[in-house]
């Protein structure tokens, strides 16, 4: 655990220099060196330790979500794990462990009232993966939004993704079958062998359509969405009476895809077949956390829980980090560790 | 009320001669004289009176929905209302007005399970419009589905039809201020000045986009979808968070748009704005079609709910009524009422 009180003299950040016009890359981003910021009253200062790279970390470049759009010119946005290092006379002590919005550099002031103090049992890593946004997405769409039951199949697309991974894992420890979507043969080797989802089928096969059908031979009865686009129309069309599409993420809301069909199944789908489609934001959860976290905990002492994660070193890795969670390059958790 | 006992030798009929590919015309069926039918041990015969021309009825001449797809060369299925003229031992005596799906034709002979007697309270045509299937689609739609609350605003597309013209009245009926979308400005004029709409849009208009930003100023929150595809994604874009779409109807799910962007919005929308979208079949909600009915017979009595009719006169205007629905030309209800 770091402790120690340290605040530098600079603070390396990275900025957003300009926003993308379509495909995002390194080019977008710049390195910068900016004075350690004081805080105003109600602020703490942080020092960043891990940051959680995500999809939608791309998403808010292009639209205002729960969040404003970005501006080019700033440092860029990003929640992750920080330590306390100037209390500022706020409720939070030096040497807190919190989750913050403190963006790509070493150190931010938040407001504290922004700033969830974390209770860190076991590795840092988890706090970030299985605890942070990712696992409480998996674990409150599988749970609350699907309601997935017993026997019933379930699919999940980005299925070695962050969120996808556990969302399976979590699905099947609920007794559901769970099929896996992934872009490789790898991927879903790696997905039936180590984490034990039941089948699995690659998005990129010539036979896709007809392997989701061979895969889920009683049609499918919730759809895990972390992808949108072609995929999500196919699984549309295989969906069950009665089924739940839990919207989770989109990597492909911002591409437009000419030759998108969504438009023949929804709505029509959704009617004859009473399919409700939820998006959801998991910060609206954030109060039943802590009891999804020890539900979680549950599962990772006994084993039934397989967190993957993939971690970058150093903050000039933030932007790589990004690029290639959004090419599919990676499994599991992707993440930055902070090191001085 | 009709109750004379009146079985023909002949029995008229409209056949479904061949299945569309693309729009339907009216060489796609064609008039035939059958038997009267027999009934099987637990079958009754009715006699139809009222036929219910849905959008549905397209529909179901393309894809499975909650009922197998047509087939070429049967009698085409519709539900109407008919009277009982051979209880055949069932507990329906001859002479109950039931609702049940009798297909365009002067007899037949259904499952006495599958058809519903009818308490008459009124008009005999307000079993199809505001008691039927589109009044409680309305209903369950707007008040179930939709959840509506007072201060909200609510858009509802097809707004002049069969279900859009009472949802809309429903939703102000709750306190909502509510926002009508047809397509002419003639059936705009009729929903602002005649039925009390807050404010219209007409989806043909160049404009349209603009107007109906214009005419949202607070943004949407439910809006009751009659008819998906551009319209839909239009609506989409300016949905508040929380937002419900209540998806009811689709005309537009058949033909192919190579326009459409709705994959731009669906699932990305739906994610950062917590929307929930979801299909739903009246036909479940059918144990409490009762308590509906009641409601809104006092909406009836007091003036605040309008019922629109549009009836056809003659088995043979039946398809000409359902191509009239489906080409927009009618307000209110379409129904074909059968006189020998």
């Amino acid at each position: 655990m770091v402790t120690t009180k340290h605040i530098a003299v600079s603070n390396h950040q990275i900025i957003l220099a300009t926003l993308p016009d379509g495909t995002l890359e390194e080019g977008h981003f710049t390195s910068a060196c900016g004075a350690v910021p004081v805080p105003r009253p109600g602020e703490i200062v942080v020092r960043t330790l891990i940051i959680s790279v995500d999809a939608a970390n791309r998403t808010w470049m292009d639209v205002e979500t729960y969040r404003p759009r970005l501006v080019a010119g700033e440092v860029m946005a990003g929640y992750g794990l920080c330590e306390v290092v100037d209390a500022n006379g706020t409720s939070l002590p030096e040497g807190t462990i919190v989750f913050c919005d403190a963006g790509w550099q070493e150190y931010a002031a938040v407001p504290a009232a922004d700033a969830t103090p974390l209770a860190v049992d076991g590795e840092l890593t988890h706090q970030i993966s299985v605890h942070g946004v990712s696992g409480m997405a998996a674990y409150f769409g599988i749970t609350e939004v699907g309601a997935v039951a017993p026997g019933e199949t379930v699919v999940v697309s980005a299925a070695a993704g962050a969120t996808g991974h556990l969302a399976g894992q979590i699905a099947r420890i609920r007794g559901a079958r769970v099929v896996g979507i992934a872009g490789s043969d790898e991927k879903n080797l790696m997905l039936e062998s180590y984490l034990g989802f039941d089948a699995t089928v690659n998005h990129r096969s010539e036979t896709f359509r007809a392997d989701l059908k061979a895969a889920c031979p009683k049609g499918i009865d919730v759809y895990f969405d972390n992808v949108g686009g072609r995929i999500l129309e196919t699984v549309l069309r295989r969906m069950n009476q009665n089924g739940r599409v839990v919207c989770c993420g989109s990597v492909t809301h911002y591409t437009y895809d000419p030759e998108s069909r969504l438009a023949e199944v929804v709505p029509g789908a959704l009617i004859s077949r009473r399919i409700r489609m939820e998006g959801f934001i998991v910060l609206d959860w954030m109060d039943r956390w802590p009891f999804a976290s020890q539900v979680m905990n549950g599962w990772l002492a006994d084993g039934r829980l397989l967190p993957l994660e993939n971690p970058y070193d150093g903050l000039d890795s933030a932007p790589r980090a990004l690029l290639g969670l959004l090419a599919g390059e990676n499994a599991g958790k992707t993440m930055v560790r902070l090191t001085r």
